[in-house]
């Protein structure tokens, strides 16, 4: 310790962390998997700076605009770290006011100063998978029904199973049962906040914050109960539309009319079966207008939703006894959730608080992927995948030699160029000379398929061994195969073929998991590769 | 301009941009190339945060370390954007000591508060696609070989096929030559620095630099010419180790030993051909302790190394006297050139820096994403390549009708859903009952390759018209063929597997650019895919 030169700790920011190893690979995979959905609905790519200019970000995000990462004043303009894919894709239209319809996607990190809860992938830096759609002319409901078809295929894709529910409302309908039960006008928004915490507190906790904090009538928020704590399907669309005190409110309508569309595209889309109408989602945001949804899942939801009192203390106890590291870290507070894992909803005036001329209608997606990664990995180790792998390599260039064995170094660099050349993937070791075991356990830790295997007395001869890894006693390649070396590369590439398809064919046979996105599955499936 | 709602320019920060449509496909494409070729030699993928704590960053950059951008202080811990990848993958390494040997690749924006000239590519945020070695045990030159044989498959993989240049020096070498010259021991850092500008500025500039603003003694700075004005590759090697008072020196002595080892390896890598044995290259960061390097191509250096008095008087006034908007962009500066595209280096003790515990040897290069796509982007304009896609869907599925025509809505939801099923990119019009013109136009304005059209009486009998797109008249399949819906995904598929066939044969039998490195320069031709 004494003899360490720095003074502080070493570290990443808090609520930030470093993506390594395996973890990499899947966070990797996933990404693949979430474009390749984008990409099938024609979805082009937009990349923004990871600071905007402090105005841009102003008068966005409500109560949230405290969480705000700024820049410091060095000179020149004043810029904060982007708090979430939206904005600036606003920002980008209303400075292209010629784009009349687009689909773009945007996969990168948002910034958020909020208290972290790491294990449960609650960052301060955390990755956003968006699609969003803009067009001027789109028909209603056409676009956020494919929106809400593209979080079925992703949460399929990345091999979920169904095990997802998509809660969705409509702040037209929200703000209309707001109206009809008599909440003032500028209370609004306020009371919606408080309605969006019922997937975390139970009703009399948020009828309090609604009365005591916010100073509604006790009458108008017990009106308002009756409407939020109900959830369904087409059914419940049903009986609201025979609610006549809510059907004569002009916004309620409008909401109820939209809804009604929206399942029937669904139901074309195969996706209506995974909608939960819930007339208590509200989302916090500012700029969502119409349609709104958040993806959910096991784990979503706090595992206690209203600790008692004593458990809350006993909480905060452990939480202070921890060592100063984590003491920030929520992840053991059972009353925090995952969260949702994708959200989103139309916003049909960010665009115009840019710039009038630019206005245009949109609705997205947001995918939360490292929640999505922390259950996906959860997944993986109940199924015990036991994969070691963590690069792609196809071929481990070895040499042994007797007394006076020189290593062959050069040879063995001469023939990983030519493989190189020929785009297959090449190891070898950057010892002069290494030890034969030392190879070999090189190219296991990696499961890597092939080696080729360097020789004095094959090299004159203008020739190399090519073996096959972790073939069985008495398989008649185990010592591997004499190849020449002008037709290297081609063997090679023949024989990681055949164990390529080999193994496609295998994992066909034994009717593996199979869903209807069968390239995303193969992405993420890692066990059996 | 009235209406608008902002007061401020809505634009991105200075020195930052925005990447859409073709630029972004583009560029996505580069990061294919480059991620492939780094995966070929067995790199797994490293991500860490986009700021570190300010400790981390302070003294490792030298004179540079003015342009490190800071977060504000909003309570907690201090932090800076990070300012390149390598210094985040030191202080990974010192934080996991057991990690005795890897190879990582990590692309990302790194931030530097320079006076930007974007359309060359020098921005404030920019990417950085880097590649590094750690390795406890490595022999010497090894690694630094297969890292500069790694720059070669790069630009190969681009298509620049061979129009770059790999300059190589050695810091070993450099300090031997300032100590043999008599350059006391505290000026060899800034001594160093002034040589660097040795590719934009003549040499009297430079000793002019060293001697009236360094106060180096001019006989001192004439020997220093003798040496770094030269390059050339193995008879520059050779010529050098004849110089008794170099080789009496040890530092320099131990340079020359290593690039004659780092000289034989290139050959047996087929490198050595792109060397330019550069004694005039320095680098400018603190951290380099052996082997440095620079890739270099046709504008990289400045259009006028040495503006007149008279001509940068007219620079000056032309750049004051335009909009506002980009006066401080130097774009049209010809004293400023595009740099260099790709440069690393070996540094043996700058994870030793954040712990001795972890200390370990590193080498490693970083590509310039940013240069590397305003050049290739020239050239390809340059080659007048017209392509227009910019999604990659297969399908439109459109519908035609008579009088009375619904616009088949739903209908076409429904195929959309059996083509997105089964992993097939498709597209459809937003609009209710969209004009058949319109549909036709969405397709042909993205090149998409095949429509699906619904009409009211072939859907009765439960079919679908597949029509490729383009074919010319009187071909026989020229108003598309009819498929029944059941069938019509596998049949989509076949077709679109048969057009890719075929195009592929059309370009291997119209004899294309073909370099080592297929796949990359298949992702890159844009033209005729």
């Amino acid at each position: 310790m004494g003899k360490d030169k720095v003074s502080f700790t070493l570290k990443t920011p808090k609520g930030t962390k470093d993506w390594a190893g395996a973890d990499a690979l899947l966070r990797d995979r996933i990404f693949n998997t979430i474009t390749e959905v984008f990409k099938r609905h024609g979805a082009t790519s937009l990349d923004t700076p990871v600071f905007e200019l402090r105005e841009i970000l102003a008068g966005k995000y409500g109560e949230d605009s405290k969480l705000i990462y700024d820049l410091q004043d060095q000179g020149g303009e004043i810029c904060s770290l982007r708090y979430d894919l939206t904005v600036p894709f606003a920002r980008w239209l209303a400075m292209n006011p010629n784009i009349r319809s687009i689909k773009r996607y945007h996969i990168a990190k948002v910034y958020r100063r909020d208290q972290p809860a790491m294990t449960k992938g609650r960052m301060r830096e955390f990755y956003q998978c968006d699609f969003d759609m803009a067009g001027a002319n789109f028909d209603p409901m056409v676009p956020d029904a494919e929106v809400l078809r593209i979080a079925t295929e992703v949460f399929e894709g990345l091999g979920w199973n169904g095990s997802y529910t998509i809660k969705i409302n409509h702040r037209k309908i929200l703000d209309g049962i707001f109206e009809v039960c008599g909440v003032p006008k500028e209370k609004i928004r306020t009371i919606s906040s408080a309605v969006d915490k019922l997937d975390k507190s139970p009703w009399a906790d948020v009828r309090r914050e609604m009365v005591e904090e916010k100073g509604l009538d006790g009458a108008v928020a017990d009106k308002i109960e009756t409407y939020v704590v109900r959830k369904g399907g087409r059914e419940l669309l049903e009986s609201l539309m025979t609610d006549e005190t809510l059907v004569a409110n002009a916004s309620a309508k409008a909401g109820l009319e939209d809804m009604a569309l929206l399942m029937d595209y669904l139901e074309a889309f195969d996706v209506l079966k995974k909608i939960s109408f819930d007339m208590s989602l509200a989302r916090g945001l500012d700029y969502y207008t119409g349609v709104i949804y958040e993806v959910v899942t096991e784990g979503s939801a706090p595992v206690a939703a209203t600790p008692t009192t004593e458990e809350a203390q006993k909480l905060q106890k452990k939480s202070k006894s921890k060592s100063k590291k984590d003491d920030d870290d929520r992840s053991d507070d059972p009353s925090v959730g995952v969260g949702s894992v994708a959200a989103g909803g139309r916003y049909d005036e960010l665009v115009g608080m840019f710039s009038n001329r630019a206005q245009i209608p949109c609705v997205g997606i947001s995918f939360g992927v490292d929640r999505i990664f922390s259950i996906t990995k959860a997944r993986m180790e109940q199924e015990n995948s036991n994969n070691k792998k963590v690069t792609e390599v196809d071929v481990y260039v070895m040499a042994f030699g007797g007394k006076g064995f020189t290593g062959l170094l050069k040879e063995r660099m001469d023939v990983a160029r030519r493989l190189w050349d020929a785009g297959v993937k090449v190891e070898f070791s950057y010892k002069r000379k290494p030890k034969p075991m030392q190879q070999f356990e090189a190219a296991e830790a990696n499961d890597v398929p092939f080696a080729v295997i360097l020789g004095e007395d094959e090299l004159a001869a203008g020739q190399v061994r090519v073996k096959e890894m972790g073939l069985e006693k008495g398989h008649p390649e185990k010592d591997g195969v004499l190849v020449n070396l002008t037709s290297l590369a081609e063997e090679v590439k023949a024989r990681l073929e055949r164990k390529r398809s080999a193994a496609a064919a295998t994992n066909a046979g034994e009717g593996k998991d199979e869903t209807v996105i069968e390239k995303g599955v193969e992405g993420l499936v890692v066990k059996g590769e």
